[in-house]
């Protein structure tokens, strides 16, 4: 809900300060924290790390906007480096989704990247080693029991307390905004992005191939954490995921529509910072290192409002979604 | 992927009996796992067991059909118990999907349910007590190593070795070919099924209330764990989930269909033990004390065949996906 539900979310806020006006306290819901926040908890996200995906209007003639936040340093530089010189060619346009697994990811690109009508690659497309999955850890960790933590490194990280069955001898947390995981590896410790719903990576071939950037999948199921250190996640979806995942499922090999003509026409991808000033779409994500961060995380893994009987004690990374909004324009 | 996309399943299947015919040895995938196990590890799924969901067909007159299996015993026998009243009084023909939320449930039933327009219940149908979301653990636990330990009891019950989130002092893991979680809870341990992508539950309003069975959803996101012990779980789609997971989402309050032209009409609902015996679906689960499930799990939490460059190491209760496929019909 969260990060990829703004309607939802905006909804439960408008009610929730509504109910502030009767008598009786309102349980603590995550909603009711998140309108509690601070103005300067809040970190807002450059245009030039938004991508907007225009896909062809839907049968109904109704518009099908994708906007996609590319991943911060330290994480997978040279494909983002990849995804952004795409962009500014204007490679994307004219080519299609043409992938869709139910559970799983759907997929876009060059529908035809594996035929004699490959499009081809525009120059400065950097080929990027296996190494650069991970990233080296720039932090020390510390444990997150409910109170903020500070390191002087970017990102800071804030690690999850509970113990992520992906990573048994490690951690899963968040780092800039991010989901992330982290371990001890060979000489030292190194983190990487978390595979959750919405993540978009970059296809590939067999290792040791590490593919380009130019096919992306966005993750439309449960959290393929398998993918992590396999594949390299360049970004994520923050606003128009159901223009990609409500897209009928493929019938043809690995999920890829059969028939040609349900390719769903991308019409043009552009960095936001190559719009029109007016015409960037403007968010803000909670920061990781911040207070009520430290309480969103806490509410979610222990909900006791109206509607639940026993809290969870417990979370996954991927299932706390951190909070992304939609900023006013400066 | 496995038990929701049975045809990726198959062609993988066809790809590696193709593949065994060449001189290298193929790597060790989950679909060679399966594709080597033996009859006698799939256990029939009855058909009283299974409910059958006809939608309306869609925009280009595709017929939608999707397959429910129900809990077994001892999970929620009280909601069960209500479903196949329903079922049987054929009460959901022609009432609708009338809510979808993406990346958290697509909701079907009486999209009027609280309006004066409410559909009366037929008789028969339980009040079931929220002390009923868990279930007695009928099993002493013991912990899965890659080798299969049997136990006198029923369901057996298979952990998963590694530390659930959702569960701190507990664990998760497989009964009856179903995914669980069990911890100490009070004077004794107990049991429930964990929420998984797929998951049917009975839609309720805030507690006390516990539903009666008539509202139900499908999980269609991420593992919303937070909800086990919380809402009765009562099956799972085990085909056709693509018939409501890639729905339009819904934009009024929580999803709903804001417009009522949105809604999709429910056809149908019929155990598949009161169709015509040609026409009764048959499917098979691989049992959660087979090698090859105890082999399956090892080589999903490990993934080193040739896409892989860093095995996971470990893997989560909703990610091991239960193998499910058609059966022959006898």
């Amino acid at each position: 809900m969260g990060r990829i539900n703004l309607a939802a979310l905006a909804f439960a806020l408008a009610a929730t300060s509504l109910a502030a006006q009767d008598r009786k306290p309102e349980p603590v819901t995550p909603a009711s924290v998140i309108a509690a926040s601070l103005p300067s908890e809040w970190t807002a996200i450059e245009p030039s790390d938004l991508l907007v995906m225009d896909l062809a209007p839907d049968a109904r003639g109704k518009p099908r906007r994708v906007i996609i936040q590319l991943s911060p340093p330290p994480f997978s530089k040279g494909w983002v480096g990849n995804v952004r010189t795409l962009a500014k060619a204007r490679w994307w346009d004219g080519t299609s989704v043409y992938r869709v697994v139910d559970n799983w990811v759907t997929q876009w690109g060059d529908g035809d990247h594996d035929t004699k009508k490959a499009r081809p690659l525009p120059s400065g497309i950097a080929k990027v080693p296996e190494a650069d999955y991970t990233a080296p850890l720039p932090c020390k960790v510390y444990l997150f029991q409910k109170k903020v933590i500070k390191e002087q490194c970017d990102p800071v990280v804030t690690p999850l307390d509970g113990i992520d069955p992906y990573v048994i001898k490690g951690q899963a947390g968040f780092a800039a905004g991010w989901p992330v995981a982290f371990a001890l590896e060979g000489s030292g410790n190194r983190i990487w992005p978390a595979h959750c719903y919405g993540t978009v990576g970059v296809a590939r071939d067999p290792s040791p191939d590490t593919g380009t950037g130019a096919e992306l999948y966005a993750v439309i199921g449960q959290a393929p954490r398998q993918l992590d250190r396999n594949v390299a996640v360049v970004g994520r979806v923050i606003e128009g995921i159901e223009n990609l995942s409500a897209l009928p499922r493929g019938k043809g090999p690995q999920g890829v529509y059969d028939d040609p003509s349900l390719r769903v026409p991308i019409v043009s991808v552009r960095l936001a910072s190559e719009l029109p000033a007016a015409q960037q779409p403007r968010f803000e994500y909670l920061a990781g290192d911040s207070q009520t961060f430290a309480d969103y995380v806490h509410v979610k893994a222990n909900r006791n409002d109206a509607f639940y009987k026993a809290p969870a004690g417990g979370i996954d990374v991927c299932n706390v979604q951190v909070p992304i909004r939609r900023a006013s324009a400066n």
